[in-house]
């Protein structure tokens, strides 16, 4: 399609193409390592991006949040909420409970107990372990804890037990691909321990573990049952300064129009601020603090970065966007730029919606 | 009411007292300053707030987005948006101007020229000045542009001059009221020369300014025509930070769910992320960066700080709060924690909607 793309405000940009390229990677790598390829949805949150994986297979999914459970559960029938319990969304899990297999994430006495009391139906169980991020988790080495919630589990016709889940997400403060390795080979010893100790006990447990980080830059997913990778779908700037990806992959943009511009200060403002990007910064050699980075428009797409041109700041709808000198006069009021997101699984969930380069509106939750 | 409030997931609590109270206290000064009181509605985004400033005589407002005066335009005659013009939206300024008083900010001749050629209805318009926030805005100094952008307005049948708007932002970066003060009086102090400079050609000109901090501090409003605070409605710990408001003038609080407690850590980790707070930080002497505060719970609202009691970090999901060892017991699994935000306008963003402390919910844009 050649006709211009009808960008009034700042649009979030969708490349198809190189969405549906970071999907079967993934999809393919999982299947030559002959693992579960369980997708975490929280970043595209979307029903249509979701059938882009069913092309590649997939039939299991991840989600953070028992919304994001209900809304994808008109289309999959196997989800996880890699988030612990919250009981008090007791109604929403008894009613995704009766529709689809739902596997939850448990981590302490109160909510097995509270689970137990108040399911009306089966539901599946991970206990979450925390392989050393320190966010949520089971101390691998409380074997007293994990032994009294598979007791609870034992004991309970409504939960039934499916393995140990961790996720490693300290790979974020990476800066190199050994560094990534290191730290999943490490996610990796701790759960293929607790395998060894409890698999004689449930003999179809599973591991599950695999961030975008560990996932990316692994040539093969050994060691794990399961993987759970989910911001590759998009990509963005932080995966590409950790390792996980080039500039290329990144499949999200935001067109943003110039509304002033600023030759003494080399500036140029556009309409596209934090309720837009969201705040997330990026920490450069180069440039400082950035909150973007601009991309060359090729027709209605972007290829590669422009450079020296970054966002500088950004206020609740203002960004703005650092100019080499050189080149500041080549841009327009009434233009727009393209600018590649700090962290798309953030920028996604304030867009609520994608624009294709083809020009197709893609809703979300 | 005394029944518990619904709390199942993250919740933006709205104590409608407190924010009637910080809406009565502004409305108040601006009427004894003798200033017309235009208050930005960027932050709370309802319309069934705004009926609680018409209850305080105000009849003009201000807004960040033409988005956004299109969704006050059933309620308000005469909106501000107080951002430079974005020509790409052309055809909703002309759905509003012919509905409304519509007063865009112009700071450059492109789009000066541009609304002239292509508005269907009058539109006002002031020229939007740098005060010293070296954001948007035409330095007081350029007299040329200046002189440029008036002939332009003479000369256009369909856009009258309304005078100079400033926006002092600078004053958020302020950590004590005199400095706020000194701020606010370098602005005026250049908005008044521009004043008495063209006062005889536009009789009836007049200067816009007056941000929260600026208009918080002041017990004044001298040397302004017009001021638009628009982060009072709610307030938040940034600005209690810059010295605008009390804690117990906070309005709004975000309910989080506990889904999981860490004795070692002295942690606990709420169902309450990135994609509710927003990632604004706040750098404390105290706890270092922070992301929000826990307040006391009275019933169904809050009152005071819990001492030692802070967001550390964000995820998407996710906040982990550092609690104090000696009061990490009284807290379980199902409870839920009430946070004060670091920026209100970005987290009423993300919520959508308030549910104030009587159990009502409030629509937003």
């Amino acid at each position: 399609m050649n006709s211009e793309l009808n960008i009034t405000k700042p649009t979030l940009l969708l490349d198809v193409k190189k969405c549906k390229a970071n999907i079967e990677m993934m999809a393919n790598k999982a299947k030559a390592s002959h693992v579960i390829f369980r997708p975490h949805f929280k970043t595209h949150q979307s029903r249509e991006i979701g059938q882009w994986f069913k092309e590649q297979g997939v039939s299991k999914i991840t989600v953070s949040s028992l919304s994001m459970a209900l809304y994808f559960s008109n289309d999959w029938n196997d989800i996880t909420v890699a988030f612990p319990v919250n009981i008090r969304e007791i109604e929403t899990i008894n009613e995704l409970a009766g529709k689809i297999q739902l596997n939850l994430c448990v981590e302490n006495i109160e909510a097995a107990e509270f689970l137990t009391k108040n399911l009306k139906h089966r539901v599946h169980v991970f206990l979450k372990m925390d392989v050393g991020y320190h966010r949520t988790g089971i101390d691998p080495a409380n074997t007293e804890l994990i032994e009294r919630l598979l007791g609870i589990f034992d004991n309970s016709e409504k939960l039934t037990f499916l393995g140990f889940l961790g996720h490693a997400g300290h790979t974020y403060k990476c800066r190199t691909k050994d560094d990534i390795l290191t730290i999943e080979q490490e996610s990796i010893a701790i759960m293929q321990d607790l395998k060894s100790s409890y698999s004689t006990r449930y003999s179809n447990l599973i591991v599950s573990l695999g961030d975008t980080p560990g996932c990316s830059v692994a040539d093969a997913f050994e060691g794990m049952d399961e993987v759970r990778p989910g911001n590759f779908v998009f990509y963005d700037l932080t995966q590409q300064q950790i390792g996980s990806n080039t500039i290329d992959q990144i499949a999200i943009a935001l067109a943003c129009p110039i509304v002033a511009i600023h030759h003494k200060r080399n500036e140029i403002v556009v309409y596209g601020g934090g309720v837009h990007f969201a705040k997330d910064q990026l920490h450069t050699d180069k440039h400082g603090t950035i909150y973007g980075l601009a991309a060359k428009k090729t027709g209605n797409n972007w290829s590669g970065l422009i450079n020296g041109m970054y966002v500088k700041s950004l206020s609740q709808e203002h960004g703005t966007i650092a100019v080499p000198k050189a080149i500041i006069n080549q841009y327009n009021i009434g233009n727009y730029l393209i600018v590649l997101p700090v962290h798309s699984c953030m920028t996604a969930n304030l867009m609520k919606q994608y624009y294709t380069t083809e020009g197709k509106t893609i809703k979300r939750l």
